[in-house]
């Protein structure tokens, strides 16, 4: 029998790994003679190095970069082993949480340092580089990014634009002729589960701004130099950025991306399914595991587990899905591939005993899974 | 396929038949042409009348009797639905509950109450009581339910006993030929899952006392009381009660009762299984289901999960657990015959939240089991 288990992390308790690993322990305590196939997976948000590092079985790697407010940090990121392939996070050098809460100001808060990070798997000669967007504290439409890869963006005195969102409304003028040439042989994946537009009230300063810190007043502010960007991109480079769906993500990030020469939005999950080759896995299991922290209605849209799901069901495989808590409206799931979905949780404790009980609880649930699927009726 | 679903009430949140109607809803979603037999369950502590009346389909009964302080109060009992057997707990009548939290006081607490209880079912002519003695208020040996009966016990004035535990040392003579002829015909089977002797140590006034009121310096008076008691039915009737397993149960209650012409003790888990002939039900069903609120490594010793699972055992039956919650020990219930154990809990919330949220947990643990079952790997 082979079995493979495809879980997401559980988000402040368990990498995907450690997940993986649990729901093998369980497991094995009643078929210890299957074949176990781990393959920890993710969505594109928070946690995607560490699985893909892992499913990889690939190294960690750590780069200087400038942070939002222009101070230096180390900036973790993924190479898989063939070194092919990298796995960068937007979060790691342009992330909210290197903001200190009363600094968060996407008026000037810059993605230089997420450019940095691209730079630096292009100096590895890699032919693929999947980012995550995810937990950024910038609104700046991805022009620091895309200073730092190269492209030239002045103001009407003909200096380089500063850092920050609000710089965009003095842009001038355009030049991306002095982009790092190694971005035309080399394949960007984006993974992006979000459709908003560049601007207006769906747009990345209404929708994304609040939670970086911009009041009202800094949204119009932000909302105008996003527009007045997309113009420019318009006028001078003759490309409509502003209202393909997921220009909005990231602060504009997701329109910003629309200047790089070889560079696509897609479906977190599926950009994941990819790259841990997981339909060519599940083609020949007797059952697919899965699971995620928190699982509910959303996880229909681009959450791993149906990730997972979908794909074994192209292949007509069993799927379990084993998960951290579940929500009353979790049913929907059912349709999305899922055949039978088990929470961990064994008793009422504190958040932080119930997230450090994780391993336990999931080596139990895993081990009373596999109990049930072996008893004949 | 014939399912059994013999599951014990979830205290606070569900009666056994509650518990047993979910299971049965979550698992007809997967499996609607199965033939469903639900029987409630209990181990003779608090719930069981209410499972029996249920697995009986017999009725619930309602007798004014004496409570532990002398005050009346409505006792509910049941009646088998061929009015062949009765079914009364202790604590209806004479429970820790219906004294206030400061007049319990074991000294003068007495079981008269469960006597006219007993005398109750007496009057429809029964065949059999089944007693639960779990959650009294007395450590009166039994002799005020006694005496209800018609028992005679006299103090060294010639006056009957007054009601208590401290009475008991005032105790001269004892006479049996009054009590009520109908006992002699009328088997009561005792649910007592407790092997405390009736004095010392480990007797019923030190390890039971405490939770019933009584302080260091009662203590020692109730015990000297109850041993007292034990040498007089020595002395009049030859019986040595004192030291037979159980004889400490319910204040005394165990040895008190020996003075009864037809009573035994017995595990509380096996006269329910008999009272509801579930080896009969599990001997042609294709899978078991059974349940208590909370398991754990105390389940196998008398509780309903473990006393269903070593009948279903004997026919070689596969079992599946469905719980409230499941303690860090339970997994010495495998070796006590059951296969697998899903606790419901699937968020973490309040305590009242998630009783209140039981029944739907519980439907959707047994959907997800039920679908699990139907999978073919």
């Amino acid at each position: 029998m082979k079995i493979v288990i495809a879980p997401d992390s559980f988000k402040e308790s368990l990498t995907a790994l450690q997940v993986a690993q649990a729901i093998e322990i369980g497991f094995k305590k009643i078929f210890p003679d299957a074949e176990y196939i781990k393959v920890p997976m993710a969505d594109g948000g928070e946690g995607t190095v560490q699985s893909l590092i892992d499913a990889w079985q690939g190294q960690s790697m750590v780069t200087e970069v400038t942070a939002p407010l222009g101070n230096k940090v180390l900036a973790e990121w993924g190479l898989s082993a063939d070194r092919k392939t990298a796995i960068i996070e937007m979060a790691a050098a342009s992330g909210l949480h290197l903001v200190a809460e009363n600094e968060r100001n996407p008026l000037i808060t810059g993605s230089y340092g997420t450019g940095e990070l691209i730079k630096a798997a292009l100096n590895f000669g890699v032919e693929k580089i999947i980012l995550g967007i995810g937990g950024s504290a910038t609104n700046d439409a991805g022009v620091g990014m895309l200073q730092a890869l190269g492209a030239t963006f002045l103001d009407d005195e003909g200096k380089p634009l500063v850092a920050g969102g609000a710089a965009l409304k003095r842009l001038s003028k355009i030049d991306l002729s002095t982009l790092d040439p190694r971005l035309a042989i080399t394949q960007i994946e984006v993974a992006c589960d979000v459709d908003n537009p560049l601007c207006g009230e769906r747009g990345a300063s209404a929708v994304f701004g609040p939670q970086k810190g911009a009041t009202a007043a800094m949204i119009k502010e932000l909302d105008a130099a996003l527009s007045l960007f997309s113009q420019k991109v318009k006028q001078q480079l003759n490309k409509d950025i502003a209202n393909i769906a997921g220009a909005g993500a990231a602060g504009g990030m997701g329109a910003g991306l629309q200047l790089l020469p070889n560079c696509r939005l897609k479906s977190g999950v599926d950009i994941i399914l990819e790259a841990t080759h997981l339909s060519k896995v599940v083609a020949n299991a007797d059952l697919v595991i899965t699971g995620e922290g928190r699982m509910d209605s959303q996880t229909v849209y681009g959450k791993t587990p149906v990730g997972v799901a979908k794909t074994a069901k192209r292949f007509h495989k069993p799927v379990i899905a084993i998960v951290g808590c579940l929500r009353a409206d979790y049913e929907v799931v059912y349709d999305a591939g899922i055949d039978a979905v088990f929470p961990i949780i064994r008793n009422l404790a504190s958040l932080s005993d119930t997230l450090a009980q994780g391993r336990e609880n999931l080596i139990s649930t895993a081990q009373n899974v596999a109990r049930t699927l072996k008893l004949k009726i």
